[in-house]
């Protein structure tokens, strides 16, 4: 199971407020484990574990097996939770440089004219060869009218029935079982549809087709993926000490003045999930003027940008480092040749893991020292089973912990803000 | 000129607040202009533009155009203000999906074995035709000691020295006027030298050729940008009025609870400059307990993710917003073919940048209403010569900004913290 280092943060909250905050993890767990909280009709992301649908995840496969073999480039259209736990675990298995399979692009996840003309242009590039690129679209989004989504959606689609005899065949829709624009579209074209179930919020959607199939046909087991999510699901049916005790204290944090947590890793390839942790925390926490802000960052880079802040800014901050243990690479410093010009002889031959670790060691200690307080949240290595478990540690831990604040995790009437002002502006009648 | 809009901002400070905090920009601009404050032998940055360094320019063009003739990949390798302006400048006016010249590739930026190791089988891999690729690399570092920098500086200079045999001419070092572990390289191998001058900090460094070479090797033309920058000093020369207001209310906004900024734009090309934003103003105020931590977020994006903390969490933060006022593409809604199935009708040949500037105008109103003071800052196109302003515009705006907090904005203590720990942990005799 996923574990975690909270010595640094612990030591910033008394006994009494740990005990206090503590007691009250193990209420709100009841209230996630009895469905007894607000919002309990949005429990899905447990009952899909609890009752994994093989078939759906054979059917995935395949379908990602058959698209990987025909396309050069695949196209997620989504926006928030509908492509933010796709990109992060893709982010995170596939590799730097190469395309392992085909190209993986996002859109409909913003409204830039210029992004989006350059992707049409892009897809109409022909190949080297002089061939049409062969492209396939997945349409993510549960009522199918979010703007950023729905407009890409319109433009590439409309390009592909031009240019593709089978377009209905290279067009995928994953959207709620019935009603919504997203199911008209379908029911007209007939394109293949993958059902995003009643119970799940956008933000905890990654385990079902929304990220499955994206993940899939980046080349990555979801059988893997899934079967570790769901292993940690019985695991912490047993044992919920861990989580209770993370979500003590950065209860306990917030409530003696703690205003923002750096969510990082010393490994660039977890960036997009600290993203969609971003998303998963701030979405649910951040309400009725609660939450403690969830910023992003990337060490040791950032450690030459806001480090400084950091150090020795303003002491209202606290930080959560991803690790992962294993190495994810065995790749060492190159040895000395002749004199030691540069200075590093004293590293020849040593991995970049271990340094990298010394790196994250040193932080801890330097900014335990300083005044922040330091959550480290850590896998056993970087493959898709120990994401898959990352998953689950953090949705069920979002749960725990938000209820602590007395809000309801699982909605977000504060998105329809800037929608309803731009409706307006727009002279939609809404 | 820059502009700004700041009417929201404005709302949520009171007039004397603000009479109070506009006085104080007034002494703190007068120590910018006399130098009479803390750390006033880094005003390299203002002197630089006073003096153009015209010969340098036009031979950091013609070397660019050199490398842009021969390389595939030019790889800039240097961490935190040794490659974040040129990242920022190169994202914002190279497209997105071709690389028009060299693939700008990054090192030296974090300390990751696995992308080390994949960068190295990438540059490793031949050209479709077979052939070897053609690698440049420029070292980016005052000292040459910053351990991310060098090791990939040390992993990659090694391996072209065994496949090039004109090596020495593809590795250019970026680095002080003398001292060092770089200039001993240097003088070892005989690399090409550009210097960064004595009196300009990393952050401050981009209109040097720590960024400017880089920038032209992306085939952007560097005498546009820098003389942008010169036609901002010039200007605020004669009208400080837009920069003492804004540094007015940024200091009165942190004064009066606000603990943080989220930096963002609707233009997704403009998230590396919040990045350089980011760095410039943490790095410069986040010292001695003080300064409003920089967040970074890309809108629309982000608004399905963090937009709901934004919305409605707890109400200490702020939002800057750079906006680019003429379109960047003119890119419009696909027209409704037959029946309007997905509803876009109603938008159906309006422009993607009128329909994003809904979304900014949205954004602005129903943040200001739910409580988070929103501040604009406006270039009027994504060009080289109005990002060169923008450029000044910042650093004359942190100077004025910082000083105004009553520190010193030009140094970084506490970047030492976690560098002096691991040294610790990896046995070296600091």
């Amino acid at each position: 199971m996923i574990t975690t280092d909270v010595k640094s943060a612990r030591s910033f909250v008394s006994d009494d407020e740990y005990a206090e905050a503590f007691e009250l993890a193990e209420k709100t767990y009841q209230q996630v484990k009895n469905q007894t909280g607000a919002g309990s009709e949005w429990l899905g992301w447990q009952r899909i574990l609890k009752e994994p649908n093989d078939a759906e995840l054979e059917e995935l496969t395949s379908h990602a097996e058959r698209i990987r073999e025909d396309a050069d480039i695949f196209i997620v259209c989504g926006i928030g939770g509908s492509y933010t736990g796709a990109m992060a675990v893709i982010k995170a298995l596939n590799p730097y440089f190469k395309n392992n399979g085909p190209e993986i692009l996002y859109a409909g996840h913003h409204m830039s004219g210029k992004y989006l003309k350059q992707l049409m242009e892009y897809l109409q590039t022909p190949k080297e060869d002089g061939e049409l690129k062969s492209v396939y679209l997945n349409g993510i989004s549960k009522s199918g009218s979010t703007l950023e989504t729905a407009l890409a959606f319109r433009t590439i689609r409309a390009w592909m029935h031009e240019v593709y005899e089978d377009a209905a065949d290279r067009i995928i829709a994953t959207t709620g079982k019935e009603g919504g624009v997203m199911n008209k579209i379908v029911a007209e074209e007939g394109y293949q549809k993958y059902i995003i179930p009643d119970d799940v919020g956008g933000r905890f959607s990654v385990l079902t087709p929304v990220g499955l199939l994206p993940i899939a046909v980046a080349g990555i087991d979801i059988q893997t993926l899934y079967y570790g999510a769901v292993s940690e699901y019985e695991g912490r049916e047993q044992d919920q000490e861990t989580i209770l005790e993370y979500a003590a204290l950065r209860y306990a944090l917030l409530k003696n003045g703690h205003a923002l947590d750096v969510l990082t890793s010393f490994e660039p390839e977890l960036i997009g999930f600290t993203a969609w942790i971003q998303q998963l925390l701030g979405e649910s926490e951040g309400k009725e003027g609660k939450g403690m802000f969830p910023a992003m960052a990337g060490y040791s880079t950032d450690l030459h940008s806001i480090g400084q802040i950091i150090q020795e800014g303003r002491r209202n901050l606290i930080e959560t480092i991803l690790v992962a243990k294993k190495p994810i690479s065995d790749f060492k410093v190159q040895e000395t040749q002749g004199e030691d010009i540069d200075q590093l002889g004293y590293l020849s031959g040593r991995s970049f893991h271990q340094i990298n670790k010394s790196a994250l060691d040193g932080t801890v200690e330097a900014h335990t020292e300083g005044g922040v307080p330091v959550l480290k949240i850590i896998i056993e290595e970087l493959n898709a089973q120990q994401l898959g478990k990352l998953i689950y540690f953090y949705e069920l831990f979002t749960a725990v912990y938000v209820y602590m604040l007395d809000v309801n995790p699982f909605n977000q009437p504060g998105v329809e803000g800037y929608k309803k002002a731009m409706y307006k502006l727009l002279g939609k009648d809404v």
